[in-house]
């Protein structure tokens, strides 16, 4: 480091904003240096109003978020933005993301740029999250780290050495598309394509789908009452029924401990990570519940029982930490090493 | 690069050592800068007289090459080293290399370093092919490759930006352990572990017993023939008989291809390369035949029936060309990535 660096270091500490684009809500926060986050906010995304209003609306909330930390924008060193894929991460587009088709090939990474007046960081948004998790959550602690994001889709991070894998078409790390039953009877992804990937096992609605399966099919459960009574079968009516005890949930739960295993196996077979993270909303309660913690027992099994010797006890499991934070927080952190190359 | 390294480069262009170490030869060769094979041997592996022996050997048939060459070893800026693993990237060490126990936890890197008096690169024998194809073979224009070697066993190698994929446990591009088909009745690795894993379908033997297996429930082939007549069932001999027309040998082929396919498909949405190369010894013939192109065709489309869109389209998949070369001159070239880190 410089001298110049460490002084000006010394006089003020840079911060980093963090833009955690979603479906339904855009999360914000200013993070310090230490990945720590010191003020966050949520805004409706307002898909219909198009993604430039979307970004001015976010600026107007950076701005808010600053002031009340008594922060300006020139105590901001820079800016990262987790999007939905498909995207041109070297670019700086958001391409073609589900259920977001006014934003489509829109240039989001320099609008925000121009908006807020600072270099912006662009990831995908699961690789946005693995890299809040390695950075500040579960994956502190090692070089490299693979996180699989379980919730409406299944999505995924690699990171290597502190570097996101995004790949060649920035679909790095897509991990939702592995392949996990390569049967002819395999299901197919909600969205339609990608018969017998992970996703069509392993995200909240495929748990459904499938707990609707075996009651169609005749096995009985205590699902069937609350459905009666009008409510809808979800990974967390599921969750709670399988709490209290019920086998049909108990099993479809460990169904997908089991292929979410397989896929485990084949990723680490590939990139040979310190630790596997699992985060998304779908953690049945994570280590504070008994179903959370037998789900997570069954990956570590499935793993183990198929790993290869070298990596089968040397691979660290555990679920994500960061919550819904993982997301800006990463996002953040991605801004910052982009800081930190322009800055040497 | 500093005036200085110019002017050394223009008196003496550098050359490199490759050293590939098989089971039962090792391959050696002398790589020019531009990964030209300008000389090349190959001596038996010896395995039974140990490491120590054999990198002795390999030091005489070294200078032996350089000699023919009239180079001697101040032409040589580094040496690149090939084995199979496990290995310990890192402390240079070979640690339970599949049928070399005598060579087990012997410090192979530094061993022929200090013979050959020179900085040694160290990879694993599948990644070291791998580089070999990504430096001056089928992967030389694409900036990320992975290669799948099919022969004895299922190899693997990841190449990201010029750097080979080694992972925390040097375990890293270990394709062959993939896994393809979780089903329970999944075939197992012939090493007797790894249920459902590539190895288990995609290797010279795996490809030859599942051809054994449908011949004992009855199947009609021609392979029956040369069998009776004390023939063994090979890879080779299928390839063979589906050239002749064969049905069944030909079924075998296309399921190969189908969970070869599987796996690319995973590895692909996890590293997102921009071509997929298929080396080894068991290529039906390659583009040569029509078995060859068969099963590269068949490969493609199962690929392009699973994968996503953002991918379906934009990676290319191919033989590699390099055949028994890749190994020592991908070797030499991670050599050479090493000297050039050193004199940078």
């Amino acid at each position: 480091m410089t001298s110049e660096r460490i002084q000006r270091e010394q006089a003020v500490a840079p911060f980093f904003i963090g833009v955690d684009v979603g479906g339904t809500n855009i999360k914000i926060g200013v993070v310090d240096d230490n990945g720590n986050s010191i003020a966050r906010t949520s805004i409706p995304t307002e898909e219909e109003c198009g993604a430039e209003a979307a970004m001015q609306r976010s600026q107007v909330a950076i701005a808010a978020l600053l002031s009340e930390s008594q922060l300006t924008f020139d105590d901001v060193a820079a800016v990262g933005l987790g999007t939905p894929g498909s995207m041109d991460i070297p670019q700086g587009l958001i391409l073609e993301p589900p259920n977001m088709p006014s934003w489509r090939y829109f240039p989001l990474r320099d609008c925000l740029g121009e908006l807020c007046g600072k270099p912006v960081g662009f990831a995908n948004d699961a690789n946005a999250a693995a890299y809040g998790e390695y950075w500040v959550g579960s994956g502190r602690q090692f070089n490299s780290m693979v996180m699989f994001t379980l919730g409406t889709g299944v999505g995924g991070g690699i990171i290597l050495d502190g570097v996101s894998l995004d790949g060649t078409h920035s679909f790095g790390s897509e991990l939702g598309h592995i392949i996990v039953d390569s049967s002819l009877e395999a299901r197919l992804c909600v969205w339609g394509g990608g018969q017998g990937q992970l996703e069509a096992y392993a995200s909240a609605p495929a748990v459904a789908a499938r707990a609707s399966d075996l009651l169609a099919s005749g096995h009985m459960s205590s699902l069937s009452g609350r459905i009666a009574k009008g409510e809808e079968l979800t990974s967390l009516m599921l969750f709670e029924e399988a709490e209290q005890g019920d086998e049909l949930a108990h099993e479809v739960i460990i169904e997908t401990a089991r292929l979410l295993g397989v896929g485990i196996v084949s990723v680490v077979h590939a990139v040979d990570p310190e630790a596997i993270i699992l985060g998304g909303a779908m953690n049945f309660g994570g280590t504070a519940t008994a179903t959370g913690r037998m789900f997570l027992d069954r990956v570590r099994e499935e793993f183990q029982a198929r790993a290869y010797h070298v990596v089968r006890d040397s691979v660290t499991i555990d679920y994500a930490i960061l919550g819904g934070h993982a997301g800006y927080i990463g996002a953040a952190g991605i801004g910052r090493t982009m800081y930190q190359r322009i800055d040497q």
